[in-house]
């Protein structure tokens, strides 16, 4: 509320949204593509929001306890950056400006998280920004509660569009934030009553506000261009203990004399002649990429002010006693730590060798984790039980009380994925959730999002294929590992057993830049690593599980709960004479990462088998030209597993058949 | 209404709900493995449902106007294997239940179309069951629009669960029914409060009522073991011209006294002791598997009152002047005549050789299909100008007017795909329906839907790479392509010119049991098929777009927008001297299933290129050892088209180059 009164004074607000109006418009025009109308629409109500409430400093754009920013009407990018070079980001140049969409430039044409400093994540597919604000949002609740105000006190704001709250993601992340009542989250929605194919009533008639109110938010609506009433709301958000949707019934385009309230100024340059035209509207007489020095100064301000903020901030945090724990929860994990934890429990899998299934060593796995970095924060999409994601101790975060580590994300595997990506993004906590993998497919544009934008963010994905068995075709992923295999940038781990499983958990954690999915069984497995080698073999990718030496006749090549399977095929061709390797393949990116060498000397010069429930593709580049793949051709079926396993055929004596057709010598006998 | 007067007196409601508990809690017991809660739970609704007022005929379980029954809460199997048993369909004997969840058996862990008479749909993953339902609902108003309520005249019927209406989809159908306003749609939900987690209370606080009030549904709240009550409910919703909402409030399990209306009651067997309180509870004194004659026949009365109804609908038709119309639009489109139609197009084509787009392309194609198919329904999710999906005299289906064939789905991807599936479930019209194609991920589990169901659903999904230009990273594919090859019986065509495109319509819309998608470029493309052969060559899915006869030195395999590319390299290398083979292969799930002969005969022995602007995953089954492949290696970037072709080195110099070095023979120089 103090915001308000300091206030920048210095000139009028209409020529600061003015100013974004125009760098809009021009950089649209210079680019001849983009979304000059939102820009246009939102100025006055971002104009408001930065100049009288948001907490930010452009010098230090990382600052922790900053206001965070999201715009998840990504297509409106010209409004964020030119809201960043207004307030003085360093990197954000009027050149940028001018070469919006450009190869190379910060301004791409959306928001992309790590183009430029201040984007807080990427947004363009709708309804993520939202969602990933809502994660930023519980973040700030949960580092709140264990550093108090003093270190954690900052607003989540987001600016959202009609795609966003017609997208179903906008559902998922509303109730939940409505639910965990998110007072720190702010939204700002662009009421302007027009989609691309025309007006909003061509394809809704929804009371979005009773809507929000029925998700147990504060609800406000107020004439998105009366700039006073803007910031009458926003305080009034401030104020509330329940989010807020601020709805901002804006002209779309506005100051666009002819096209202004129409689709036309959506996605497309407004035109040379309009754009004139609009000049003249808005009384903006300066050339295209040029802003008089006075309104820049006034936008400078509002840095200023922030500078501020920040070295009080940082003066608190200086003296606070609990500085070293607050820098820590910043700070990557202890490598060396987690790793020393973790090797003594693979040595204790070794040993036990536990027949388990693989989400049960996750869980395992996971225990040592959670006692040894303190910032995880777990959750699973309603199936707790079942994806084994709650360590002993774990205690649920409510409304009434964010000191907890475990998230209740409920039936919304998008939301929880997107929230996952907000957590990650703001900092200071490390997120997981679970889901069955083959409901990867519900939140896989958040997946996307966390490989594109190289947030660590880690998908615990149960009931990885038929192995499940009775709930069928619809429950069991056949597909799923090749379509995330195919997201670039995201590490895909299909443990064999206890060990595997626990070496993908360190690999997960350490990835500076990766997100991971773990795809783990429902059933029960055996521990297969031997020997006494603490070497996290699956930092490998793939690794000779069993190496019979020189003049091999046969690689088996299998993931996961597939392994078992063939190490069960190779007793049998052992026993037949032949020389059999196997390869346990946990994860083929890093595999794909290893030295040629090394792959080759995995791979080996013999025939080879792969074998994976799941679908051939991707197989065909590890596997050579006398080879096999024994897996899936096509969906599941409901029924014991081990009914399914033998039904597709994968087992170890359809393994051992072809492997002896592949590998036998001209005349040799079976024995 | 009338229905209600007819209703069942024979026997007690209440025993009849009890056969549903009774058979739910023995076969999930027998299987060791399913869901008895929602069966117990909402056995009462569902029997005052039926009972009262579905309109089906056992005998005849696909007549067209029959109501639809959708269970969204798809792991309650039991419930409608239990009702189609006591219904008296041919095909549920008691057997069928005795094997739930068994190999073979129809009665699979989740409703699967196809495996049993009068399952509408497949459901299980959440929320799809209702906005499947959505698009029966539209496509019953459509026809009806069409051919009166002497035809058409029945409703969508939908039990679902918490977790439908957490899931993000719900929005997206929800805010649509409301929006079209679907009186015929009635939604029972069974409000147990609970779900697997525990409580709902655990993750969601909304006020589900006020939610579907604010999307423009009529909203009613029941005690779900209050018969009468849900029976007026029901009646009450069949005389509003809203879609509503009914709130079932009941019990989880109910009837097993010491877990009902617990979580324990949800996903697993009850266990021989609770099974035998719960007979004791609910006094239900009969053995497993057994259910007395009389409360039999008063299941079968129901089917009784069904035939009375499907007779006296079949005088109608027979008597009705639109009768062939209407059979013609439940029949397959007319094959020849489409196919003669889109040969004299492809003729055009390649006469006049376009250098259009090929989702310009697709729309030139389906501008002749839509003159020829009279049941053709288009759509897009809010990307009409940008899909090209709306071609000349559709008109919108609104509210007021179901008379028109083109359906503004909003930003709804998820819903828009669910829809699809529920219109070519209900059948009588083909749909088809637009978006991005790096929003195929927002629709995926819909995708998934259409292809494990076999319903020939079309996806027209424009901006299919980099070549989409500005919009940078989160709108350009580059896993989508093998992500949806990934997916059994899904035939993903990415045509190259105006040929193939016309090409992949025809086999999308002859199609009988495959969805398919259309991935079509922004950016203009030469027409590039010679000849005037009127073969289809997308039906062989990969074909010799140029065949150098006998001893090639080289071939360059590419899709879509790269064959052009291609095309352009092997100019280059000709002129080098190198006999250079050119395959398109618009349709890789066709190809795979030509001759091996063919196959062989068309890659040839020489070394191969593979080119695509996307990730290389699923390409090396196409390439042999002697390969190249020239795509993407990670996400795209924001930058005009040719920019990103130039800098990812997808280029013509840059494929020439590669066949140069791979199909030069020792010694030789370039010309």
């Amino acid at each position: 509320m103090n915001l308000v009164a300091e206030r920048n004074a210095i000139i009028d607000e209409a020529q600061m949204a003015n100013a974004i109006r125009a760098l809009a418009m021009d950089a649209v025009e210079a680019a001849k593509s983009g979304h000059p109308g939102m820009p246009m629409g939102m100025a006055d109500a971002a104009t408001v929001l930065f100049n009288r409430f948001v907490k930010i400093d452009p010098a230090q754009p990382n600052w922790p306890d900053r206001d965070r920013f999201v715009l998840s009407a990504g297509h409106g990018s010209m409004l964020l950056y030119a809201l960043h070079h207004l307030l003085g980001f360093q990197d954000m140049s009027m050149d940028q400006l001018r070469r919006f969409r450009q190869f190379g430039s910060r301004t791409a044409g959306h928001p992309e998280f790590g183009h430029a400093a201040g984007i807080e994540t990427t947004t363009g597919p709708l309804g993520q920004g939202i969602a990933t604000a809502v994660g930023m949002a519980v973040a700030e609740r949960m580092l709140n509660a264990r550093f108090g105000g003093e270190l954690v006190d900052h607003r989540t704001y987001v600016i959202a569009g009609d795609g966003c709250l017609m997208e179903g993601i906008s559902h998922e992340a509303i109730d939940f934030a409505g639910h965990l009542g998110l007072g720190r989250l702010i939204v700002l929605w662009d009421d302007n009553q027009i989609t691309i194919d025309g007006p909003t009533s061509l394809s809704t008639s929804l009371d979005q506000k009773a809507r929000f109110a029925a998700a147990g938010w504060h609800v406000l609506a107020v004439d998105g261009h009366d700039r006073d009433a803007v910031a009458k709301a926003i305080a009034d958000a401030q104020a509330e203990p329940r989010p807020s949707l601020i709805a901002c019934r804006t002209i779309i385009g506005f100051g666009a004399p002819n096209k202004q309230g129409t689709s036309a100024t959506h996605g497309a340059p407004l035109g040379k002649e309009e754009v004139a035209a609009a000049r003249e509207t808005l009384g903006w007489t300066h050339p295209p990429f040029e802003v008089p020095e006075a309104i820049v100064q006034a936008w400078r301000a509002i840095g200023a002010r922030g500078t501020r903020a920040r070295t009080e901030w940082q003066e608190r945090l200086a003296r606070s006693p609990q500085r070293e724990e607050f820098v820590a929860h910043l700070a990557p994990p202890d490598a060396a730590r987690l790793h020393a934890a973790l090797a003594d429990h693979r040595r204790r899998m070794r040993d036990e060798k536990p027949k388990i299934a693989t989400r049960k060593a996750s869980e395992l796995a996971l225990e040592v984790v959670n006692a040894t970095i303190p910032n995880m924060v777990g959750g699973s999409a309603d199936l707790t039980g079942s994806n084994n994601t709650r360590t002993k101790g774990m205690r649920p975060v409510t409304r009434s009380d964010f000191t907890g580590n475990y998230i209740h994300y409920g039936v919304r595997e998008h939301g929880m994925a997107a929230a996952m990506n907000g957590i990650s993004l703001h900092g200071g906590l490390r997120p997981y959730g679970g889901t069955f993998l083959a409901f990867a497919d519900y939140c896989r544009p958040a997946i996307r999002l966390s490989a594109l934008m190289g947030r660590s963010v880690i998908y615990v994905m149960t009931h990885d294929s038929i192995g499940l068995g009775e709930d069928g075709p619809t429950h069991q992923p056949v597909e799923h590992l090749a379509s995330l295999r195919a997201i670039p940038n995201l590490n895909v781990f299909r443990p064999a057993d206890a060990v595997e499983a626990a070496e993908a958990w360190e690999l997960a954690l350490t990835a500076a830049k990766t997100p991971s999915v773990l795809c783990l069984s429902r059933q029960d497995l055996p521990t297969l690593r031997r020997g006494n080698d603490d070497e996290n073999m699956t930092l490998r990718g793939a690794y000779l599980l069993r190496d019979p030496g020189e003049n091999r006749d046969l690689t088996l090549i299998a993931t996961g709960s597939e392994v078992a399977i063939a190490v069960e095929a190779a007793d049998k061709l052992s026993a037949d004479g032949l020389k059999v390797a196997i390869v346990s393949a946990p994860c083929f990116e890093l595999f794909a990462a290893q030295e040629a060498g090394y792959r080759s000397a995995v791979l080996g010069e013999a025939p080879r088998i792969g074998v994976e429930a799941a679908v051939a593709l991707g197989w065909a580049e590890w596997l050579g030209p006398r080879s096999a793949f024994i897996g899936m051709e096509g969906f599941g079926a409901s029924a014991p597993a081990g009914d399914l396993y033998s039904h597709f055929g994968i087992t170890a004596e359809r393994v051992a058949a072809e492997g002896w057709r592949l590998a036998r010598k001209p005349g040799e006998e079976r024995k």
